[in-house]
C-alpha cells in the first residue's frame, strides 16, 4: 500500500536507498517452471547500469544482483523470488553540498515534508538506482514471455526526433550505439548533442518509444485497469517520466473518426493501427506502441540559489558524475515495466472465463 | 482484481452495463462524518449526462442516482455508500446491424475474444455510460476536499487549441458555454467545428486540460504509486484516452535542466512549475495541472465495411445518437477521477508517520 | 480496503445497513459463461431469511435479490455482478429504547466510538442482515464450482453436541428439520431447547460444522494465504462467531505426532485425515472440515441495566423479535462463505504454474 | 497475491526456503520516525531460534539479521525496510530420505502437485523456518506500539492444560523457563512431558494464549476484515497452527446470552470479558485474548510407510534434529503476528473519519 508494490499476480517490491546497504526486491506470483537465464538477467542490468559509454554518468556501479530464493536448480519454483543488489559505492561521500538545502525539482523537499525525515545521502530512495531492481523482475518477466517481442528506443533527444515509423526500424541496432537509438545517422547526431549538453554542465530531455509485439488478444481488465492505463502507470512511475500516449495518443486529437477507425481485415487484424493495438483497454493483437517522455534530469552542474530547511537563502553547486541524458540507460527500465504489465496481465487472463 | 475497483483507501467498485437494468457502484473506505450535498452530486451528474446540448449526443437518459446506504441524517457514517442509477432506456433497440458484426477500434471484437462473450446491447460494460459511477463518487469526493479546487476544462478540439495559459483564465466561465472552454471566443468556434464535424455524420477528439489547486504538500506515494502515476492511471481507464502528461509533459523533453529546474522562493514555492506540482511523486503544494488526449469516438454515422464472427465481410452503418466530440461531456469525469485519486492519497498520507 | 471487500480475484463487496433503503453488493472476477440457475440463488437466500421457522425471528423479511448487471441472456458475461435487496422493513420502528442507550455486547459503543456517529437503527452496518448478500455472492461461487460439494450443519446447540462423525451422516436430511442438524433424534432435542430458551427471553449459542468434498489438490497459496487461513478469516467475519478449527483442530493438541500424522495410501489419498484436508495450506484432495463457534446473540428479551452516551446509567430492555439460536439460519451463510473461498482460490490456483 | 505478503497498510512480504541462500522480508509502510532498538529486534530472533534450550530441536542456526534499508540514523525513513537472514545452515545435507517420498502430514505432496515441483531441502518454503522473517518484522510493529502490551505464553501441552486464569499470571514468568508458561509448577511439568516425548522420538501439540492490552477503541474494519478475523487469519498461516479462538470461544458456544452479555460499567469498560476485547469486529478497549492450537509436528523421529512420486510404496524414517514441542518456539511467532495485524488496523483506523 505504500507504494513500493507493482502488479497483482505477478507482484514486485522493491526496497533500498542509493546508498544504503543494497537495494533489492521480492517478486512474488512468479509461477513455477520457468528455465532462468542468469547471464540474461545481469545483462538487462549491465544495459541500465552505470558508467556504461560516454554520455551516461561515470559513475562506476557494478550492480551484481545475488538471487537468495525462489530458483532452484535453474527454475523458478513458484515461491518468491528474494533478490539483492549491494551497494558498492558507499564510501564517505561528501554530502555538505546538499544535506541542508533543498535542490531544485528533486525530491528533497517534499520528503522532508511528508516524512519528517530526510535521506540526504545521493536521493536515498528517490533515486532512480531503486529501477535496477524493476530490471531485475523485468528480466524475469521477460523469460516467462518468450513469444512476445518488447524493444525500447530512444526516439527522441531535445528536438531530436526520428521520424521513421517503427515498423521500418531493425530493433536489432538499438544496442550498437550508446544512445539506444536505432537509426544510426540520427543516433550519432543525438550522442554528438548529448556530449555538449554535457560540456555544458546541463541535461537535457528526450522519449522512449516502445513496442511489443505478439501479444495474445484478450489482456486488460475493464473498466479502471485497462491495458494502456496500467502501461500508462507503469511509465509514470520511472523516475523523470512526465508523458505517456499510446497509438495516436497527442496527435489522434486532431484526427476523425472516420480516419482513426482501424478497419478490420477479415482475418480481425486491421488495417490501420491507430487504436495502438489496445481497444476498450483489452489488447487486440496488433503491435502495441507508445510514447514516454522524460525530462530533463534536475541534477546539472552548474551553480544556482536554493533554500535550506530554514527557508535561508544558500548558493550551491551540483557535482558529482551525473547523466546528462537519461534516456538511453532508460531504455532497459521501459522494457522491464512492460514485461512486468504484460506477464501480470497475463496471469489475471487466465481467470476470466469458466473454464 | 477484476478491474473495476478504484483506490485504495478511497475505493470505488463500479457495475453495471449501458443496457442493463441499473449502473452503478459501492464506495467504500469514505470517511465518517461528511456533510453531503446531494444537489452537487446530481448536478455533476447532469454535466455528464447526454442530451444537455446541441454538441453532444441527443440521447435523453436522466441519470437519477439513488444512495442505498452510508449516509444518515445526512452525513456519511464511515460504512460503504451504495448507489444506482437505473436505465431508463432499455426499451426494445435494435441492435441487428452490431449484433454479429464488429464496429472498427470499438471493443466489440476483444470483448468477445476475452469472455467468449459479448453483451452487444451499446457496448454493454465497456460503453462510457459506466462513468457516470464516477462521477458519483467523484462528487462526494469533492465533498471530502472542500478546500481543494479541482478545475478541467476544454483546452482543444481537433487542431483547434487554447493558447493562453491556465493561470489567465477565468474556470467560472467553463459551464457558461457547450464546449466547456473557458475562453468563450475559442468556445463560439469550438462549437462550430463541433457542429460542422456532426453534420458530415463524423466525431473529433480533444484535450481536456485539469488543474488541481491548494493541494496540500505531501500527497504521493513512493516508488510506484506516484501521485502523477496513479492520476495518469485513473485519466487512462476514461473511454477514449490515449494520453496523459503533466506538467511540462511532452514539450518538457526539449528542455534542459537549467531551465526546466523550479528554483525555490524562500517560502518554498517554485518561481515556475515544470514539475507541475509534483517532484518525485509527491504533491508539492503548486498547482497539479495536467492534459488528458481523446480521440475521436468511433461511432460514425457512416456506412463502413467491417467483418462478423465468422470472418465474413459485412456493410453496415452506425446509426443512434452519438457524441460528435467526448471532450464537453468528459470534463466532469475527469474532474471526478482527479477528485478520486487526491481523497484516496490524501487518506493514504495519513498514515505514514509515527504520529 | 475499509474491510467491505472479501476475496482476492473472485471478489465480493458489500454494502447496506439493516434499516437503510437496501443492502447489496457486486461480485467483480466472476468468470464469463457460468450458467446462471436464479431459484437456486432465491433458494439459498430463503434457508437465511427470518420468519422461516418456529425457532428463528419472526420478523418478515421477504429478501428478494434484484440482479442489475453482470447476467445476461442466462450467463455470466464477466463484467462486475451488481445486485441490491431492498429493506421492505424500514416502517417507522421506534428504536427510543436504543438511541440513545448502548446495548452490551453489541457494536453500539465500538461504532460509535470509531466513527463519531452511530446507526441506531437495527443495528446499522453490523447487523447480521448483511449476510444475506454473502449468501447472494456465496450461491453464484457454488454454481461455479458444481463438482465440489458444501455441506454445513449444525453440530451443537449450547452443550447439546452431535457425537457422530460426519461421515456417518446424510447431508439430504440437514434440510428437513428447523435447527438444521442431519440428525433427526438430535434435531429434535436441539428443537426443543431452542424453544425453551427462547420462552425465557434468553438466547443460546451453537457450532456448526462444515464439509467441502472433491475439492481438487492444490488450492492454497503459502504461506499467509494458507487456504485454512482464509477460511478462518471468512468465518470469523460472519457476525457472532468466536472460534474456528479445522481437521483435529483443538482436539489434536492432545495428540502424538506418530497417531496424528495421516499415512498415505498408494493412490496419495490418506488412511486418517487428521489434517483436514489441508497439508502446508494447501488442500490435497481429501475432505476439508472444519467447525465454527457462535456466541449466544446479544439481544436478549429481559430487562438490563446499561449506559448512555454521557455514561449515565440506563434501565432498558430488548425487544422485538429476534433469534433465540443464531446457528439454524447461520448453516447457508457458513456454506457461502467456504464457497466464497474456493472460488477465489480456485482461479488463484490457475496462476501459478508456467503453464 | 501469490500469498506472500500480509497486511494492508504496514505490509510485511517475506521471501525464502529454509535450506535456500537466505530468507528475509520487505516491510512497507512503516511510518517514519520510529526509534528502532536493534538488539530488541535480534533478542525476538533469538527467542524463535532453535538450539536455545534441550526441549526444543538442537540445529543451530544463529538467524542473524541484516537490515539493507528503510531505517538511517536510527530511524525509521518511511520508505521500505528491507531486510536478510543468511542461512549458515546450508552445507552438504543428505536429503536422500526424502527427496524420492512424500513425508505424512507434510506439504511435500501438495507442493509437487501444486507447483510440478519441489524443493525437498528440508521442506523449502513450507519449513517454519519462514516465520523469524516475521518475527522481525513483528519486533518493528512492537516498537511502533509502545503502549500496547503483547504477551503470549504456552497454556497447554498434551493434555496438561494450564487452568489459571492469565490475569493472575505474571507474564514476567513466561521468559524464564524453556516452556515459556509463566506458572513455574505446570511450566516444570511441561518440560519433562516434553522430554519424554521427545525421548520417544516423538512431538506433542499444544495451545499457546495470547493477551494484547492497552488496545485504543476502535481498531477493527466492518465487515469482512473484523479485528478479530485479521488476528484469526495471522494465527492460522503459522505453521501447525488447527484452530483460533477469541473471548469466550468454543466454550462461550453453551453460554445464553444473558450469562454472556458484557454488561457496561459507567467508564465504558465492561464488568465481564466474554467479548474478548473485540465486539462487533472492533476493539473497546478491553483485554484482547484470544487461543491458538498447534498439532504436534510431524516429523517424528521414527520410521514409517510412505509413497514416492510414483506411488510406490517406501519405508523410511525421519531423522535429523526437529522439534518435540513447537509451541515454546512458537510464543514468539504468535506475538509478531499480533504486533503486525495491530499495527496495521493502528494505520487503517487513522483514515476513518472525515478529521
Amino acid at each position: 500500500m505504500a507504494g513500493n508494490t507493482f502488479g497483482n499476480l505477478f507482484k514486485l517490491t522493491t526496497f533500498g536507498e542509493s546508498h544504503g546497504v543494497a537495494i533489492g526486491g521480492v517478486l512474488d506470483g512468479c509461477p513455477s517452471g520457468i528455465e532462468i537465464d542468469l547471464e540474461a538477467i545481469q545483462n538487462e542490468l549491465d544495459r541500465r547500469k552505470p558508467g556504461q559509454s560516454a554520455i551516461v554518468t561515470q559513475r562506476k556501479e557494478p550492480d551484481t544482483v545475488e538471487f537468495y530464493s525462489g530458483i532452484f536448480e535453474g527454475k523458478t519454483t513458484g515461491t518468491p523470488i528474494g533478490f539483492a543488489i549491494h551497494n558498492t559505492n558507499q564510501k564517505s561521500h561528501d554530502y555538505s553540498h546538499i544535506k541542508d538545502s533543498y535542490r531544485p525539482s528533486h525530491a528533497d523537499y517534499v520528503y522532508d515534508q511528508k516524512y519528517g525525515f530526510r535521506d540526504y545521502r545521493g536521493g536515498g530512495r528517490s533515486s532512480a538506482r531503486e529501477t535496477a531492481s524493476r530490471v531485475v523482475a523485468g528480466a524475469i518477466a521477460k523469460q516467462f514471455l518468450p513469444e512476445i517481442k518488447i524493444n525500447a528506443f530512444v526516439s527522441q533527444v531535445g528536438k531530436m526526433r526520428l521520424e521513421i515509423p517503427y515498423q521500418q526500424l531493425d530493433f536489432a541496432m538499438t544496442e550498437l550505439n550508446p544512445v539506444r537509438c536505432p537509426h544510426p545517422e540520427t543516433a550519432a547526431k543525438m550522442e554528438e548533442y548529448i556530449k555538449s549538453v554535457r560540456k555544458e554542465g546541463d541535461t537535457i530531455g528526450g522519449i522512449i518509444t516502445c513496442v511489443a509485439q505478439n501479444v495474445p488478444v484478450g489482456l486488460g481488465e475493464p473498466v479502471f485497469d485497462k491495458l494502456h492505463a496500467e502501461l500508462g502507470k507503469a511509465m509514470l512511475s520511472i523516475n523523470a517520466v512526465k508523458g505517456f500516449e499510446y497509438g495516436s495518443g497527442f496527435e489522434g486529437v486532431q484526427m476523425k473518426g472516420s480516419e482513426h477507425n482501424d478497419q478490420f481485415n477479415q482475418d480481425a487484424s486491421t488495417k490501420t493501427n491507430y487504436s495502438g493495438g489496445i481497444q476498450g483497454g483489452i489488447s487486440n493483437g496488433m503491435d502495441i506502441y507508445f510514447n514516454v517522455a522524460f525530462k530533463p534530469v534536475a541534477t546539472v552542474i552548474q551553480s544556482y540559489e536554493t533554500i535550506d530547511k530554514e527557508g535561508n537563502k544558500v548558493t550551491t553547486k551540483g557535482k558529482g558524475r551525473h547523466d546528462p541524458c537519461v534516456v538511453p540507460r532508460a531504455v532497459p527500465i521501459v522494457e522491464a515495466m512492460t514485461a512486468l504489465v504484460l506477464a501480470d496481465y497475463m496471469l489475471l487472463n487466465r481467470t476470466i472465463r469458466v473454464k
